[in-house]
């Protein structure tokens, strides 16, 4: 017997209702020895974008192998394909709307299937509304249980899964342009630019032709002033002491920000 | 050694405070190898006909015999029951003030106890204000644990287990009369009437004499308008789009709705 | 192989973001069979006292060797020591800012060490802003999994661990003066006078010169009307029914509250 593979567990359902219980109820039905772990259940309601954001963050920090269930799902009911992805260290099963776009620009995706084999299913006519129940958490169980990715449906493009069009990074001796890739709820920008890209060197972040002030936390500056930091995810991120950098920069989701490598 | 079975907890206790947390310890003193699934503990304070409702709907999504263990109890300390009933696919640890209501209309009750039998509680002198900790976490465990039902207290008669009133669904072949089981905080008004019930027929919703217009989404009627259709539970329910049904139509928990079967 | 010890989390992080599952997808790299309980993750933002507080009314709950992992962290990054203690009961892994202090007055610590041997931390170059994921996750996950103590770091004086200045509870014949340890979000003030100090005793508190009526439950007296009760957690606690005892009685964190003892 091997060992099942971890389960997370990522949706807009809130707490209020059943819906996650149910869903973890459907994974103990096929095997009660999975464990699941929340990734987070209060994205902001069908928000794709911060959906593969908080996706992204996660996943660097699990077991190789581990499953992950994401069910924010607009589409659902319509005929947007439902999908599993073979990564090199890990498992993604959800709606084909691109919330995966983040883990598959961090991972290297192997194969994926479109979920048509319905005898993994909960049941063979699934309701219209709830494929989180019906649909991705038993094929997720069955996945951590040990069912091969094949099994679960017919094999798809890797290259024809649904992406958010966010702007590539772009990277050159002197700049790096990217763009706001989440806004949290007080309003901070998170970039795409990673710590990475920027240890160890001397960097401005230029928005709007105005260089932001560096720091290492948002106290570093007065209340109501500007100020460039690496968050606690690692990217580099804009924010306003007390305030919101959205609101008083005007700026939104996949607007353009720019870093000045200094030599 | 025989497996042990799961446990869902649902609970009124929000998750500021530590009680869901004490309830899992003193689960896990019991039998560290118990594995618990949050239903939800967003329950609105001491509301039973919310809980009945969440019950009701996650039940059927768990494997035979998972141990549910629900403590919303506006009658802690008073001289109401503390129960446990077995039933067909599973058991309920509970208050005995018809939070089990939904689930016995759903299930066959086979056998029930009044909890009794002190030497199943985490102390022999529990406290006034938190039996969830104190008799039915403890309880709950050990049922999960494999102690039978019997040996948990005092069998008492099916008959006498405290019901909430709502009114009986009543079936002909023009009409089904039932009544709203719940609102949720949106305004949507759901009610007791069962998709199974109206599956491949055609049918009306007619409330205050007034037929509503039959949809699959919210969206498919204008902003302010009014909509019937069958919710992620399976309910026909009644919702405004972007408004409060119970608002607009004045209607509030337990009233009653009739639906229409064209034949 | 000895059984891995359970693991409770208690964190301000909030429920909106995947810190938490990311602590958890720490933990499960290191030992897929741990189990973690949430004690809570809604502690108000680097609210030491309700950390400690939360700590301690959940401690006395959970399996002998449990280990508590609690991250509640205004100082991270900055020269603030990262710990571990071994109690007669349990273990904790936490910074050293004071959140401990309630099980340190409850239990019997036995050893401490400051946590510098990086060979138990995630990296060995961790985040300036998430010592959670990067070290005390990865710590508690050893600590459970039978990794000794002595291992984690160097061993330091139980007396050097940083207390939060809660005046001392004074115990005389006919008074017992304590204070506010903690104020929910209600305004109800907790004191740190724990029932088993007035159990089968004649009793009033007295605050400012003033008694306040006895009661068992808030509604015991008229809406706006102050009442003295022994709260669920066991501690007694000054409530307004209907208000804020804290806005009414203008009473904050660690001010004086006096029991009298009638004989």
């Amino acid at each position: 017997m091997t060992e099942s593979k971890a389960i997370t567990l990522l949706t807009d359902f809130g707490d209020r209702d059943v819906y996650v219980g149910v869903m973890k109820g459907a994974i103990a039905t096929i095997n009660s020895q999975l464990r699941t772990i929340d990734l987070t259940h209060q994205i902001p309601p069908q928000n794709l974008l911060a959906a593969r954001f908080a996706l992204l963050n996660a996943y660097p920090y699990f077991p190789r192998q581990t499953v992950h269930i994401a069910v924010v799902d607009p589409g659902v009911g319509s005929s947007r394909r439902s999908i599993a992805i073979e990564l090199e260290n890990g498992y993604l099963v959800c709606p084909d709307n691109g919330l995966c776009s983040g883990i598959l620009e961090l991972d290297r995706a192997i194969a994926a299937v479109e979920l048509v084999n319905s005898r993994y299913w909960r049941v063979s006519n699934p309701s219209y509304t709830f494929h989180g129940r019906d649909i991705f958490a038993p094929v997720g169980a069955h996945l951590a249980s040990g069912v091969p990715l094949k099994e679960l449906g017919e094999a798809i493009d890797l290259k024809s899964i649904v992406r958010l069009n966010l702007p590539d990074l772009a990277v050159d001796r002197d700049w790096i342009t990217g763009c706001i890739q989440y806004i949290d709820r007080f309003g901070n920008l998170i970039t795409n630019i990673h710590n990475s890209a920027i240890e160890g060197k001397s960097w401005q972040i230029i928005v709007k032709e105005r260089a932001i002030d560096l720091g290492k936390t948002y106290s570093d500056v007065d209340l109501g002033k500007t100020i460039a930091l690496i968050g606690s995810h690692g990217w580099v991120e804009i924010a306003v002491n007390g305030g919101s950098a959205a609101a008083q920069l005007q700026l939104t989701w996949k607007d353009t920000v720019r870093v000045k490598l200094n030599s």
